[in-house]
């Protein structure tokens, strides 16, 4: 019996690593001859560059950059196994958990320290490179990004701006030659899923601003910003942002990707699932088990559970979910090939409990599952009906 | 595919039958064609007149007796389908659940009603009875129960003793000459899982006394008054009851049927099982699904999940358990052919909601466990695997 166990985290409890080994011991406990295979899995966004260090047998590599508000923080960056493609995400250096949640201002974020990662891993001699974008603070266009690495956003008096999503308004010319000229012989592969465009209504200010801290009023304001940023990028590039699917995409830094980098963007999950090798892992398995923290109805538009559950299910193997919580909608994982999906909470308890208990009620709810499914294979003291 | 599903109540949300219609509607969503025989299981305890009487196809009659503290209830006994056996719950006159928590009182709760109920019976015409004597307020030897049915408990000057535990010290003679003659010529099946003696520590008083009211104190007198009772059952039958298991049982009314009737006790769920004729219905039967509220530890002894995984075990035949909260020890279930223990809790919740959602998240769990348990057998459309 193969199993393979490919996990996402469970947000606030697990990381997907320890997921993994909770739902092994479950499985273990119901059929002790089991082959496991531990797979830990990151759909593009946070996690992830753990998850693919650790599927490569990769490193990481700490580099001291400026975070979202300007101060120093600690970043770090992947590198794959294969020691030529390195994996950054933005998050590290310019996401959302950075800041006090009071503090947090899209107006002055930057993404001025993903510039100083890439830039160092540029350094590092680094050719191909994964560039997990979710999480971030900022609303400045990539703009922040674009100067680490070179390009001079140039005011009315031929001066830099300085930081932030409100700064773009006083953009008067972009500079783009000292623009890092490794940049375009490099490969960059952008993992997000977010199709917004750069402005309007579905725009990066209206749909994501909010969450990181803009008020009705500084949505209206950093929307017309990204508006006359796009303008000045299709000056230079001749490329058209404004309505650009993905170009939305972390507070607009997705637009400065596919403007100024060789980018492809591409679903988060499937990247992962690509450099992780899980088509390999799955090869000859009998089952998967996945999960997450929460799995609804929008765990089917490329959570992790359903890109696992796709790729089991091009193999001919079914895939099992184990939540810690269970919203409406599941049955769209169904077309997946998933088989069921089991929350692990045993009995009425609060987030707090099921958060610090999560370990022991993944294991008690994978072996349960396992139980129910192998049914038949259970050994014979587990299964005394085979002995009738 | 036939299934059977045989739970008890979830209580305080779902009575059995309500569980049993949420677990077939989850698996009618699994498997539209499967064939299902609902079977609401009880274990000798609260239900238990109601479960046998809907497997049996029968009826209830409802009758004014006396109840715990004298005043008026309308308590109610079933027949079963044959027309020949009639189910008495004790509780339905002298149970718990009639008084106000803070009214409870054993030193003065009365069997008197029971006994009434049972004269009611015999009035009818049955010629057998099952009575299932859990939930009991009372802690008065089973006395005013015979007092309804003709005995006389007469102090020192003759005259009868009232109603309750404390009188029991009271009683100076037993007077059985008009108890009723009927009672000899009939059969009575006592449903009981409890083995405590009549007195002593593990006695009556002082192992169920505190749950129906009794101080410290009351607990030491109330223990008196049924050794001397005891004393004074001896005297005119000659049968010991002060230390013979199962007289503790409803407050020593155990030991009333064992010393006056020509009673057989046995364990509830044993009895349910025979009288709802579970067996037949289990032949042919791939899986039995069954649960209760709470499953832990105490679910082995003698609890309906055990009880039914036992008897489909006995025909080959896996159980799966499903639970509104499960607590440690489950393991000890596997024994009797149980697959899998699961809880129909799909999130963090609280206890109220959980109870106020029980039919929708039994329902669901049902679908999920169906689905991981006969995972070939989904419909293709269900399962795409099947495709490749």
């Amino acid at each position: 019996m193969k199993i393979v166990i490919a996990p996402d985290s469970f947000k606030g409890s697990l990381s997907a690593v320890e997921a993994s080994i909770s739902i092994k011991k479950g499985i273990k406990k119901a059929l002790p001859d089991a082959e496991t295979v531990l797979l830990p899995i990151a759909d593009g966004g946070e996690g992830t560059m753990e998850t693919l260090v650790v599927a490569t047998g990769g490193s990481k590599k700490r580099v001291a950059v400026s975070g979202p508000l300007g101060e120093t923080v600690e970043a770090e960056y992947g590198v794959l196994g294969d020691e030529e493609t390195c994996v950054i995400e933005m998050a590290s250096a310019s996401g959302l958990a950075l800041i006090p949640h009071e503090q947090l201002n899209p107006r002055l974020a930057t993404t001025y320290g993903t510039g100083e990662l890439i830039k160092q891993a540029l350094d590092d001699g680094f050719q191909s490179f994964i560039l997990a974008i979710g999480g971030s603070a900022t609303n400045d266009g990539g703009a922040g990004m674009l100067q680490a690495l070179g390009m001079k956003l140039l005011d009315e008096n031929g001066k830099e701006i300085s930081f932030g999503g409100a700064e773009l308004a006083r953009i008067n010319s972009v500079d783009v030659s000292g623009f890092d000229k490794r940049i375009k012989g490099r490969k960059f592969l952008i993992a997000s899923d977010v199709q917004n465009p750069l402005i309007g209504s579905d725009g990066a200010s209206s749909v994501f601003g909010p969450q990181k801290g803009a008020t009705i009023e500084d949505v209206k304001m950093l929307d017309q910003c990204l508006a006359h940023w796009a303008d000045e990028v299709e000056k230079v590039t001749g490329i058209h942002l404004h309505d650009r699917p993905g170009a939305g995409a972390a507070g607009g830094l997705g637009g400065a990707f596919q403007a100024f980098f060789p980018a492809e963007m591409r679903r988060g999950i499937d990247i992962v699932i690509e450099y992780t090798k899980l088509q390999q892992a799955l090869i000859g398995a009998d089952l998967v088990i996945t999960g997450e923290g929460q799995v609804d109805f929008q765990t089917a538009s490329g959570k992790t559970p359903m890109g696992v559950a796709q790729a089991a299910k091009s193999q001919g193997i079914p895939s099992i979910i184990l939540a810690g919580s269970i919203g409406p909608g599941i049955e769209t994982l169904y077309q997946f090939g998933v088989v069921s999906v089991n929350s692990i909470i045993n009995q009425p308890m609060m987030l707090s409990e099921a958060m610090e208990r999560a370990g022991e009620l993944l294991e008690h709810c994978s072996e349960q599952v396992i139980r129910s499914f192998f049914y038949p294979a259970l050994t014979e003291s587990q299964n005394p009906h085979l002995e009738n």
